[in-house]
């Protein structure tokens, strides 16, 4: 263990502890993520839908057991490397919504549905159902259609394909189809509420074309399984999704924060991540260099936004790998070496994965750490 | 140890196990990576330039022991996190590039003083020296003033504040003035050659004044510590600098090759660094869905090329955090599920973070796997 390591694990329940880490650190506030937890799952306890998290999201073992202890029925993982992570620490129900395509991840993929309780992988294309259905053995491996929603990411681009992907199944006997899987990843992040319901509504509509054609052949599909925290309260009204794949929610971030995400104005979760940085280098009023650049912050989402240490309406702007610059527009606060900034991060997803730890406060105490246990695992 | 790490460990020297590695990999050229360190060591020892490579772009204890090996005189790390890494592997060399600032930093800068033969750190600020001078023990602590070269992120902003900061260090017994860094960041990716010289020239026509104010009352810097692989070239025309901070150059990346880094045309340095990916859907004509997307690629540097797998002109562009489109314009070529795609990558340094291991090949064979030593070392 390393000098830092050892220090922090020191810090542990020590007064003011939040302060004295080194940055640029992951902080998360345990009372907020609980919120958070309990808000999404009561909402779907009330609207009857099974909660699925997604735990590409967080990546770890310590919250997905949280969210399992709030009643989800199990996790999301995005790639076959993050569900053996999970596996292995005795999650037992994990659905991989991207299909496993290589030779040799389909044989990793039939060792773990081996393993499992229960073991559901997504499929968008005949071929990809054919090798699977090889692989398999001991147990049948279940299977989601996968649908896409007009982005080509992945998917059957038509309700045809859909059907005739289903058809396939039915002569895999390895195979057990259990439903679909739609992700609306271009609606998640449109701001104003009406807009992102409109387009929303238009694409679930789509959505139930495919489910009728399905339907009408194999039955109703007992999955459907989708939606995420942008659209989640829509999806709800439109009451299709069997299952939510809600992933964000539990720390939010600026992107989703840039967003209306419930009917009534407001912001529908708390932040409860964060990144702390401290100011490096302050030779020039009104500007100051921070600890955390690139390798701290995942760039996709934009810049973050400050919400403690600097005046209001003080920006943050990225300097290469290992720097940000913290501006106060009208150049006039004096930062003081060492000073911490608390900034809440532009996407959650990619930044959670720069880190091995999240160092979980409450208030300004370290209450404990955390692998992030999965980091790294996009294999 | 999982499934996935295993499988690889078993592949090192087997016939085309390049490709049957799960993906997406951070594959390393054996033998492009050498032939790129030996040209820079070549031209820094013609130049009579000590090489001190920036850790920070690779992380890599194995990589380092071969610039060492090339006659690298000690190497730069941004962060302390990486200097403790590197010395806890005995590497008794090293330049802290970016100043150390907080309490609990500074108290394990001063342990690793005393463990190195040689620890050098940048400071830019009066206060920070104090600092520093107050936690030493043992052993003085050799320092650089660190320049601004006008960008505002580091440095001490004027001649008259890098002679007032040499007097501070004057009265502090504890620190050994050695000299100064100026790191032209902006100017490394200027993409015509002689732009680039002329940027070039004119901050460090600005860094001689600052040399000359500072040799008039401490005697000529012993160690003026800069360049970069954008100008390492002009540098050596310069012949200012006594020591080079290359990074990329072990690597290369796309951000580096769509610059003219030689006076002559052509590519200075090859790229030696890939991320490796595959197909994992393809439903439309033209249009292929990759397994590497945001975790898999830093994105601040644009796109990567696709150098194989994809006709010439086929483009990458991001799809989220899981996956990459790539696309054929003409609509034309129909990928495979599980077709490779190798990728040149855009920016290497904050890709190579992303990753535990560097996938070592000598043509279409695994030869090692290496640690990213220092990955996540952000503090």
């Amino acid at each position: 263990m390393l000098d830092e390591e050892r220090l922090h694990r020191a810090l542990i329940g020590a007064p003011r502890s939040r302060a004295q880490l080194n940055t640029p650190v992951l902080v998360l506030d345990r009372d907020a993520l609980g919120r958070n937890l309990t808000k999404m799952a009561e909402l779907a306890r009330q609207r009857g839908v099974a909660l699925r998290p997604h735990a590409k999201t967080h990546k770890s073992v310590d919250i997905a057991r949280r969210q399992l202890a709030h009643g989800a029925v199990g996790i999301c993982c995005a790639k076959l490397g993050e569900a053996e992570v999970f596996a292995a620490a005795n999650v037992q129900s994990i659905l991989i919504t991207s299909p496993v395509v290589t030779p040799q991840a389909i044989a990793r993929l039939a060792r773990l549905n081996a393993q499992l309780e229960q073991l559901i992988v997504v499929v968008d294309h005949p071929d990809n159902a054919a090798a699977l259905a090889q692989a398999v053995r001991s147990r049948r491996l279940q299977v989601l259609i996968d649908v896409d929603p007009g982005i080509r990411r992945t998917g059957v681009v038509t309700p045809e394909a859909a059907l005739a992907l289903w058809r396939e199944i039915q002569g895999l006997p390895a195979l057990q189809y259990r439903g679909v899987q739609y992700y609306c990843g271009l609606q998640q992040h449109v701001a104003a509420y009406e807009e992102r319901r409109a387009a929303i509504a238009e694409r679930t509509a789509y959505l139930q074309g495919v489910i009728a054609l399905l339907t009408e052949h194999a039955g109703k599909p007992e999955i459907i399984s989708g939606s995420g925290t942008g659209t989640h309260q829509i999806d709800a009204e439109l009451g299709v999704f069997t299952e939510w794949q809600v992933g964000s929610y539990a720390f939010m971030d600026r992107q989703y924060a840039d967003c209306q995400l419930e009917s009534t104005p407001g912001q529908a979760f708390e932040f409860s991540l964060f990144v702390e940085t401290s100011v490096v280098s302050a030779n020039t009023s009104g500007i100051a260099t921070c600890d955390a650049g690139f390798k701290a912050l995942a760039t996709d989402g934009g810049a973050p936004v400050i919400v403690a240490g600097a005046p209001e309406g003080a920006t943050y702007h990225f300097m290469g790998d290992e720097h940000g610059l913290v501006v106060d527009a009208p150049l006039k606060h004096v930062w003081q070496l060492g000073d911490g900034l608390r900034l809440a991060v532009p996407h959650c997803d990619p930044t959670v994965n720069l880190y091995d730890a999240y160092h979980v406060v409450s208030g300004d105490v370290l209450v404990d750490i955390w692998p992030v246990s999965a980091r790294g695992r996009s294999r």
